[in-house]
């Protein structure tokens, strides 16, 4: 169950997943997530004629969605170029005027275009524009809370930090522990349906809002949060530090991409091998959780043929000492023991 | 010279310190700082019937300021309880009318305030409020730039950064480097004229401000960065190493308070130990600069008598390798000697 105080800014589920005419499959990333991981909570999908991407939900106009009970329609793709296309904005006055919500994680502001911000307040409907905070957090302040945390942090951005998280929430689950995953990233939000975007919070309020994300819980709950950034970015590693500082992790999972070369976005930076990201962020998580302890690690292996990838996985596990797993092709079960017989009083 | 690429957002001076009617000298701490350490740039000081503290400047009303060439109005002093009294308004509104502009590190927004929105616009003046960014940053690239750059960190909030900062530049610039103190809080802003709150940027963007700040320079050209926060504060340590990894300083000078016991403002946290706190943060400076280097320390010893203050530096020296000063007991002299002799080719 979500553990938000202020459930006013939980997005309501079912959703209707609007993918617009996107011109190829992979622009439909945010759509897919959804449908791959709350599929419970998809009813359809609304695609203009000539769309490429297929989320294998029924097709449903705005109507037939509130008939099906939908409450939420969820942008699940970008606009070519930046801005709204008519078309949408059409589409989203039409589910607001129907009584649907609105959920969006894209870079525009959907409460800042007037049409949608005035029809939201006509039919008494709400914009959730979840890559910008809504409420405001207090300053961190490092008291240990009660209840398990586990934090996915990567060598890189972009290494499967958000789908590592998901899947040890889903294998947690799966295996009768009280787990929930907690989003930091707007994908991850419209996902779980509320969250927040801890690299859009004002600096001096990073721990806090991890805090806030993750509050106190019953002992045995698990928050399984996703991380962002990394330690060894230099564009956003006061971003992964504040995350690490407030969430506490009792347990972190390393996450990384096999292959990769370079930091992404940014010239000239090696990603760390996965010791040294390891032992960075055990010691520096020790500032307020000294029980920190890395339990697994997650690695995209997807450049790799499957032979190659095993070999890969068996070599890096003989090395760093740490169940070492790919989380799309082997699972992330290996991690789950681990943690299992931690909490194993016998063991 | 500043080196902002859009200078439209600095102060300009000479300035009145407007220090209202406190009750209690200590208050006007902001006041002092500017008038500490911009004598050149503060005409007069207005003050209402009862203030307690005196910055040693002639009292001038607004009017008098004006006939002086004062530029800009600051305020150098919090009100009581948060909320600007009506004789505060009515004489910002007064400065703005006779053509002042006005800078504030409040908490409180003046341009939020609309009597005094109204009037800036009415006029044609600007109020700066220190606190908020006004303009926005592009994302940390990571890339090296030309010019010298120092940072202070500390092992703590409130132990002197800024202070040691503005003595560096201070005691640099008597002999001869080219050297420019960089703000990254509302009173050091008000004091430089310019610079960024970094702890009110948001989070994505720490670094990228910080990268703004001190941008590409001469090679023997010095900024001379105000840390904020700390790497071992659970509140703000995101902040202080988005700063670090923009700032890419050559040089650190480590800022300590004499016998603190516990970390500012959160319970159970006690400051490092000087060597360790060099230690990280050279360690991950090292990822934006691997040339980084802790050049020195700086103590607040006034908890101490002078005796035991020059027996704690000499033992701490002793320890530590470096020149370790108190920045008012000692000056920083010895620092920049150090920097002298790094700089010499000869040496």
């Amino acid at each position: 169950m979500p553990q938000y105080e202020e459930c006013e800014q939980m997005i309501e589920g079912p959703y209707l997943l609007f993918v617009g005419g996107v011109s190829h499959a992979l622009y439909a990333k945010t759509a897919n997530g959804i449908r791959y991981w709350r599929p419970e909570m998809c009813k359809g999908q609304l695609r203009f004629p000539g769309c490429a991407a297929d989320l294998d939900l029924p097709d449903m106009s705005i109507i037939q969605a509130v008939q099906e009970g939908v409450k939420t329609i969820v942008i699940g793709v970008a606009p070519a170029g930046g801005a709204l296309p008519d078309a949408w904005i059409a589409t989203l006055v039409e589910a607001l005027s129907q009584g649907l919500d609105i959920a969006s994680g894209l870079h525009t502001r959907l409460n800042e275009i007037s049409e949608l911000r005035e029809a939201a307040k006509e039919y008494g409907r709400r914009i959730f524009d979840v890559r910008y905070p809504a409420q405001s957090f207090a300053v961190g302040s490092g008291e240990k809370r009660v209840g398990k945390r586990l934090l996915t942090v990567g060598t890189d951005c972009a290494v499967g930090k958000m789908y590592t998280a998901l899947a040890l929430e889903k294998e947690m689950r799966a295996r009768g522990f009280d787990a929930d995953f907690q989003a930091t990233g707007q994908t991850g939000i419209l996902i779980a349906g509320g969250g927040v975007s801890v690299d859009a919070v004002v600096s001096d309020f990073i721990s806090g809002a991890a805090e806030w994300l993750s509050p106190v819980n019953e002992a045995d709950h698990w928050d399984v949060i996703e991380g962002q950034g990394s330690l060894f970015h230099p564009s956003y590693a006061g971003v992964s530090l504040g995350l690490l500082h407030g969430a506490q992790p009792d347990a972190l999972v390393v996450c990384h991409e096999a292959g990769r070369q370079n930091i992404a976005g940014v010239a000239g930076y090696k990603p760390p091998d996965i010791q040294t990201c390891i032992d960075l962020n055990v010691s520096l998580g020790r500032l307020t959780n000294p029980d920190i302890k890395c339990v697994g690690v997650g690695v995209n292996t997807a450049s790799l043929g499957d032979e190659e990838a095993m070999r890969y996985l068996a070599g890096l596990e003989n090395t760093i000492g740490l169940a070492c797993v790919d989380p799309v092709r082997t699972g992330v079960g290996r991690i789950v023991d681990h943690l299992e017989e931690a909490s194993d009083p016998c063991s």
